[in-house]
């Protein structure tokens, strides 16, 4: 098994206005120690970038790629087109549609070419699953995950004490 | 304006199993004495191939692509990602969703890259919009769109006479 | 082939408070120097002004029809009814059901009469579009077309520099 | 108040296709002894004969139109636009995406011009639709229509006491 | 034939809040003259008074019921259920689904009660259908009709006129 | 705590049509010994008969109303609006809209009047709710539910003891 | 039959945001003077606690459970699948999609796991329809339905009083 | 890195009836040589089964779980609730609602606890990704993988050259 300071993610944008939904998918890789290069290119502005950065994802030691788009949202499944490296989608809510565009254009993928879809807008999830993913191979990223698991299962339990306390003032 | 014969389309297909659904838009270009070459071509499966083909569809003297896809269609919107020539996209309805994937996945280009997109499953139409584009450029085609709309007419009116007698055994 | 300055489109608006969202489609046919007249006329309340305005298009020297309508859109396919000049569609986000019924009263066409459909609100794609189509006649615009795809490369390249400097700081 | 004799319904179809749904409507209409024309008429491939249909519907005599279309179904809202006489609608289930399309193009009409929409392949409430609207100035149609309703509930009945043989066979 | 001044209209809402929706079809209902009473009642709060209103519908003197509802919208067809009376339903868009679950629930009756739909939120559509439906059997009120569709296109002039003017800006 | 075998659900069908989805819930009532009285009964075609049986359904020992209806189905709901009993409601999928139409015109009640809703042709389901529902009540109850799901359990264990057998030979 | 002060139900909630949705389905409770016991546990972040919960709220006395969540809402059919007591889902919507993944996920459970379905963001009709189950074995509470019911009525005659003023004023 | 014949996969499936969708999931594992362990497993009906399966699967030695279930389908959620081990969800379509429901219930999962989404019926992409994610850690999977892509690749391109032959017949 590998050192977990090893696993690479990138984090690909369709726009950079994806920046504001995708803030928190970044804090958490970093929450995780995880290395983490981030990108806007486009499937349809720069497709060239975008075909060249899959080409290459393996040779330059990244090892899940997340990749977030809106609308006719390509870019997850081009990038899976080109490398054999896991990927990631996150369909990213639009001004129409409510978001439902964006996730059947990354999760409906034909047979052979697979994108690893979470919910509309589902930023952290992305984060979570890659390192749900490097920990089949890094070292020390499953205790990690379990103390995250752990983590959110406390705030549950403090949000419900919190819940009684606005209870007994309703 | 150039002369009809030198129009051509290209008809790309993200499957074999599109040509049941295309071939009418293949007879109906053959109909309009348009040059045609028709492709098997993936955006997932052989992206390489569709970069290649579509950088080099000006050159290759393609005056429009018709792409017709199913499910996550990528193909018509990655295609236009790599050329200036007009791309009109044909979702094609798959076995599951009804044809919705197939539809927002082409239609919903972010902006900067356009696709003309027709009905799901509307081969017909993407042939004729074809010729309705050509015919900005090449002479004739215009007279035979005319004519074309005119047959659409008659058959009408042929079907409401049919019609006519069917009621009366009614 | 002819010349550019010669390319003739009209944009035809449903209801005047479409303009707020076709503003980008007029300005983008300025900057490529393309001749654009624009009308609000309503298949529903002015069917005659707008079966006119069709019938006349070809002889008015019009290349490309951009059409945009929300709602039970009828505008588009009316207007591509009466005339063999290609008509582009863009739907219109209405206050109910998202775009949807815009979308699906554009572009599902019946054989015979396509419209070349963009998405939801996507008026700068029609206008990209109708250069798109224009190119294949007129000297210049690919051209013009070609720089265009480069700036939004390019546009693409530096929101990326600038997502750089904004991840030094997060 | 006017001689039921003398209503008359016309029945405008987009396409002959449309004849299988809509039997069961011009049965119906004989049954209440409504006189009824029957007419194939497209928005799209006979456009004139459509508005021209339209613009004489008052002066010959017709009270009310019945519109069935399929996919982008602009032919009631087409027909509304050039006539006074009330248009009733019926979305016709095409072979894609289950009639969602036929119902959003006619029953999403913008302010100033109704279509009175039934349901998705609705062929006989049109015409109880019709002979409803009829009744309010033809005499004997409301009693027949009340005759009707009775007739409803008796089937209702009847079915009821055969479901009470079957249960015991259960 | 009738006397304008005598057509009834009852406009039923299934709640208070549905008003500021219905306003516009109220006063509508008013330029036009026509008799209009309106009422709150509820179909599964009040469904008593529901069905005694419309037993008693056509007794009153009403020619047609306008039935607005929101949600699992059941009071137009409720209200269908009871009368012989033409029912128009508008379907109130709420705070979820964004008015399709209002539309499905009034549009799609079972064969043998229509209810006469009209869009989501289509309060003035929902008036001006009524006018035409009372209008096969009042004197003046086709008259009426063609004036305001008259007043609807010349409207679109007027908006087509400023329109030059905002462009000449641009 | 009461007798189970006093225990009364009403099973109530808008159309002889629904027996076929109906029939699997008619026979797990029996299963559970659960007294079961069946009837067509419908909200549109029979609305007298709807509410008097929902108004006497109380007074007539029933404790449980379960209801199936398609399309826009009201059944439920108009029951629900003239009892205090527990109604149960049971999309049944039609030829149009795959069933989208009747859940939406079941579960989305407007606030007073409560249905509690199954899947789309959730029949089997409704008769298990029936019975959680009565077992608050009636003694026995219970114990056979929790051995209703102990035998669920085991069913799923024999077939996955099937399935190694089959991926053997696979 | 037993008392109704006896009566206990518990109201789960997948994420403490949902209070906002489900205070007026306590308050409703309160006013039914029904016991309610009220926690935060999420089916996918206190998976133990959830299933915890559910095995032992038959012996804790607990009737029915009303269970709130949003996006892919397993908490209630994870509830369902521990204990033969009702559980009443709420299925509350978020910031995509509109509320049908919720809907979705909470009303098609797969047979043989009931969910009382209630409409999206539905709080106070899961408060109702608890009474209505409970109203089956403890007395009282049916009367108080009763009365509530009466109290919907009176509501609605109220508020059509106010509107009748609100009409003059017009 | 570890050893490929080491990885292991567990595929799960709600149902029995899941195997006609998943068979294509297995064969393509063992066409990778990847150790795979198939169970029918209900998060519903052997929901203590599934949450021992999930908190067990670390420390058996599984790598990555597919999960497959249809209409309200929690499992592959519930799975991922109780494991740090990535789980990949098929929402498989079911005889109501498209698929939609299935896609909706898996992929929309709450912030915390991911489930990598594949198309509806996606059953061989589940096997690819998979595959994607073990190769991460384990020698030699990268190399098929990329092998795999070559191939489907060249059956594009055999398509491609059958469609010639086909084109010249037609």
């Amino acid at each position: 098994m590998c050192v977990s300071k090893d696993a690479k993610v990138a984090v690909v944008m369709g726009s950079d206005s994806d920046l504001s939904v995708m803030k928190s998918c970044i804090k958490l890789l970093k929450d995780f120690e995880v290395q983490c290069e981030v990108m806007v290119c486009s499937a349809h502005r720069t497709p060239d970038k975008a075909s060249e950065f899959a080409k290459n994802a393996q040779a330059n030691g990244i090892d899940v790629i997340i990749a977030a788009a809106g609308k006719a949202a390509h870019l997850p499944g081009v990038l899976a087109a080109y490398t054999p490296v896991p990927v990631i989608g996150v369909p990213v809510k639009s001004s129409t549609l409510d978001g439902l565009d964006s996730l059947l254009s990354i999760v409906q993928m034909p047979a052979g070419i697979p994108v690893a879809t979470v919910a509309v807008d589902g930023a952290e999830n992305a984060a979570l699953l890659a390192v749900q993913i490097l920990s089949v191979a890094y070292h020390g990223l499953r205790e990690k995950m379990l103390d995250y698991k752990k983590s959110l299962a406390e705030k549950v339990e403090k949000k419900n004490a919190e819940l009684q306390k606005k209870l007994e003032e309703l």
